[in-house]
C-alpha cells in the first residue's frame, strides 16, 4: 500500500501567493470592471533589457545549428557564467571563490527549498519572523517540525521575531539551533544587515557549529555602500554559510529562471558520531542527481547581464524600481503610516492603521482601492499588523496606487 | 551542530555519467590526438528544428517588450502548452486528461527524482534492473534503503531483473512493493511493453494498492503501432499511475529543459491509518513550493513542437536517429553480437563477448576503438555483461563507430 508522506498533511492552507491570487480572482469575477493594481507578489514588471534579449536570441540561433547546438550542459552550469559571477559579484568585493563552489540553478525558490534535503531531519531550524514561506514549508515537508499551532507557528521551529521594536533585526537565539535562515536585504521587511550585524551571526554559527542559509536574492537593490552584498564579506563566513543569489530581481528573470548557490569547500556538517563531512560534494551529488542544468539560452542571457552594456541597462531598471520605492515611502509617511524598508530593497513594509489585522487591511485595499499588496501575517505571526508593498510596477501606476490609498486613509 | 543527512553517505561512488566522463577525460588527456566517438550518454546531437527556433526567438522578443513580457508564470506551466499536450499526446490516443493533472517542469530527471518525496519513507521501492540510476539514488537519499552490498544493490529495494532470459520483461514481484518504477520504452535496454504486459502491471498495482511511476520519456521513438505510448491507455491506470514525459529526446530539448508529469485526480495514497488521500493536490503543493515554473521562452518552444510544421520537422529527426539505431543493430548482429532494443527506442543493448564485464568492454572500446558507450553494470547488477549504445549521432559517425568495432571484434 502506497503511503503518503504525512508531513505534507501538516502544511497549512494555501501557500501565501496562491491564496492572494484566489482572493484577487474572486474579486475580479465579482467586479469585472475594476482596474486592479498589483503591488503584491514580488514579480518584476520591466521587460528584459536589450543586451539580454540580443544574447538570448543569438543563443537560440546557436541551438538551431549543428556547430552551435548545446545538449546537456554541466549540471552545475556553464563555466562562462560561473566565471562572470566569481569576477563581478565576488572578486570585486574582495571575496575569492572557486568555480566548483558555484551551483547555477533555475531559481532561488528551488535552491532554498531543496538545500535542506542534504541535512539531517533532526536539525533545529531557526527563521526570521516574518519570513519567506518557502523556508518554513520545505522544512515542514521534510519532517523537521511538528504540527502548526493556532498562531500558524510549527512546533520545533525557532521563530526569531523581527518587528519595529527591535528594528527588524532578530536577537541571537538562546536555544540550540542548527540551520539558520537569514534573508538580507530582507523579504518581506526590506531591512538590511550591516557588517557588524552579520559578523554577530557568523560568530554565533562558528561557536555553535550551526549553518547559515543566507538568501541574498535582493542584493542588487543595496544603495548604501557600507552594507555587505555577500555574507562572505565577513571573515570566516565560508566555514558556516551557504549563499543564495538570483537573476530574478536583478535582471528581470522571474519568467526566465536562473539563480545560483554558493557552497564553499570549507563548509562542514557532521555525522551523528561528530565526524565532519565536507558539504560541497554532498550538494554536488544531490544537484547532479536531481537536476539537469539550466537552459543554455538562459545562461547566455545571464552572462549578458555582466557585460558593461548589460550592467548599465539593468542598473537603470533597478534605479527605476528604487524610485518607485521612494515614492511609496514618502506617500505613506505623509499619510501617517509607519514605513520601513524600501531604501536598500524593493519592498516597503508598513504598519496597518487602527489595529487592523493584515488580512483585513488586504481586503480593505482590494475592495476600496482595488490595490493588491501582501498581508504581513502571510509571512508569519510577527508580520501581523504589517503589510508589504512592492516597488515593481510603472511609476504612474505606483502614483495612482498612492492616490487611492490617500482617498481611503 | 549541523548534522548531515547520512543517507547521502550510503551512495556509491559516482553517478554513472560523471564516472564515464572522468574515464573519457583521462583517456583524452593521455591521447590528445584520438578522435573519440560518443555513443554513450543519451544526449541528442541534432540542432533544434526551425519551427522551435523561430518560436523561441519570437518569445525572447516578447520578453523584451512591455506588452509581451512574462514574469512568474503558473508553477504548473502555461495553459497554452498544457492544452497542446492534452490534445496531441493524450486525446489523440483516447486518453482524456484535465489541465490540472499536468505539471510542466524543467526535466524528467528532476521529476522522477523529486516525486518520491511526497510519499512515506516506509514504502518499499521496486525497480527494473538494469535501471536509470536516478530512481534508485533518489530513494537512497530519501532513506528508503539500507546500505549497498558488494553487488551494488541497496538493502530494502526490490530489484526486478530484466535479462535476455526473460525478454527484458520483469516478473511481477512476489514480495510486497509500494512504489514501482517502470520505464518504457526502456532505458537502457530499449525494450517496450505491449498492452497485455502493461495491463498486468496496472492490475497488480490495483490489487496491491501500489503506485506505478511510469517513465515514458522515450515514447516518441515507438514505431510499432500496437505499443501504447501512455500507461493511461490501459483502463484503470489513472487510479494507480503517475506518468513522466519529456521534450528532451522528442524535440531535442536536453539543453533547453522541458518535461511534464501527469498526476491524475483519481490517484490515491494512504495515511498510516489507511485513510485515502488524493495525491494530485499534494504534488501540486510540493511543485508550487519548491519550483517556480519553466522559462516562458522554453514553453513557447515546446508549444511549437506540436504545430504541424514542428511535428513534421521533429519526426524527421526521430527517423534519422532510428535509422542510426537500425545501422547499429545490423552491424553488431553481423559481427555476432546478441543485440536487443533499437526498434522502438534510441538505445541498442548488446551482450559483451567472451565473458567480458561491461566496464572491461567499456575500457576496451574506449582504448582500442576510441568509442564511448555505456557499461550495462552502471545501470545495475543485472546489466552486467551488457552494454548500451545510443543512436544519437551523425549517420557517418555511427558508421565509422561500427567499422571500428568490426576491426577489434
Amino acid at each position: 500500500m502506497i503511503k503518503i508522506n504525512e508531513n505534507f498533511l501538516k502544511l497549512q492552507a494555501g501557500y501565501l501567493f496562491p491564496e492572494i491570487s484566489r482572493r484577487v480572482n474572486t474579486f475580479k469575477d465579482q467586479n469585472p470592471q475594476a482596474d486592479v493594481i498589483k503591488l503584491g507578489i514580488g514579480d518584476v514588471t520591466k521587460p528584459l533589457v536589450p543586451a539580454i534579449v540580443e544574447a538570448m536570441k543569438s543563443a537560440v540561433d546557436d541551438m538551431g545549428t549543428a556547430e552551435g547546438f548545446h545538449g546537456y550542459g554541466p549540471e552545475q552550469g556553464y563555466g562562462f557564467l560561473a566565471e562572470r559571477i566569481i569576477e563581478c559579484d565576488y572578486k570585486s568585493r574582495g571575496v575569492s571563490l572557486d568555480k566548483s563552489e558555484i551551483f547555477i540553478s533555475d531559481g532561488s525558490k528551488c535552491d532554498t527549498g531543496n538545500l535542506q534535503e542534504i541535512f539531517g531531519t533532526d536539525n533545529v531550524v531557526a527563521v526570521q519572523d516574518p519570513v519567506y514561506p518557502v523556508y518554513v514549508d520545505t522544512n515542514v515537508m521534510a519532517g523537521r517540525t511538528g504540527q502548526a499551532g493556532k498562531d500558524g507557528k510549527y512546533e520545533g521551529i525557532v521563530y526569531m521575531p523581527c518587528t519595529a521594536e527591535n528594528g527588524f533585526a532578530p536577537e541571537l537565539p538562546s536555544e540550540q539551533v542548527d540551520m539558520i535562515y537569514l534573508c538580507y536585504p530582507n523579504n518581506p521587511t526590506g531591512s538590511v544587515a550591516d557588517k557588524a550585524s552579520l559578523k554577530k551571526w557568523v560568530d554565533f554559527a562558528r561557536d555553535n557549529k550551526a549553518l547559515i542559509l543566507f538568501d541574498a536574492a535582493y542584493e542588487t537593490f543595496i544603495q548604501d555602500d557600507s552594507i555587505p552584498h555577500s555574507i562572505y564579506e565577513i571573515e570566516g563566513a565560508d566555514e558556516v554559510a551557504i549563499e543564495f543569489r538570483s537573476f530574478s530581481k536583478s535582471a528581470g528573470f522571474t519568467g526566465v529562471r536562473c539563480a545560483f548557490t554558493v557552497v564553499p569547500h570549507k563548509l562542514k556538517a557532521y555525522k551523528s558520531s561528530g565526524e565532519p563531512v565536507e558539504v560541497n560534494p554532498i550538494w554536488n551529488r544531490r544537484h547532479c542527481t536531481k537536476f539537469n542544468g539550466v537552459s543554455y539560452v538562459t545562461q547566455k542571457g545571464a552572462e549578458a547581464a555582466y557585460t558593461p552594456e548589460g550592467q548599465k541597462q539593468i542598473q537603470e531598471v533597478v534605479q527605476y524600481y528604487m524610485n518607485n520605492a521612494a515614492v511609496i515611502r514618502e506617500s505613506l509617511s505623509g499619510l501617517g503610516y509607519s514605513v520601513y524598508g524600501g531604501e536598500n530593497a524593493p519592498y516597503v513594509w508598513l504598519s496597518t492603521k487602527d489595529g487592523m489585522s493584515s488580512w483585513e487591511f488586504f481586503d480593505l485595499l482590494l475592495e476600496k482601492a482595488h490595490l493588491v499588496g501582501t498581508p504581513g501575517a502571510g509571512f508569519g505571526a510577527a508580520g501581523e499588523g504589517y503589510f508589504r508593498l512592492s516597488a515593481f510596477n510603472e511609476l504612474d501606476t505606483v502614483k495612482e496606487a498612492m492616490r487611492r490609498i490617500a482617498k481611503i486613509s
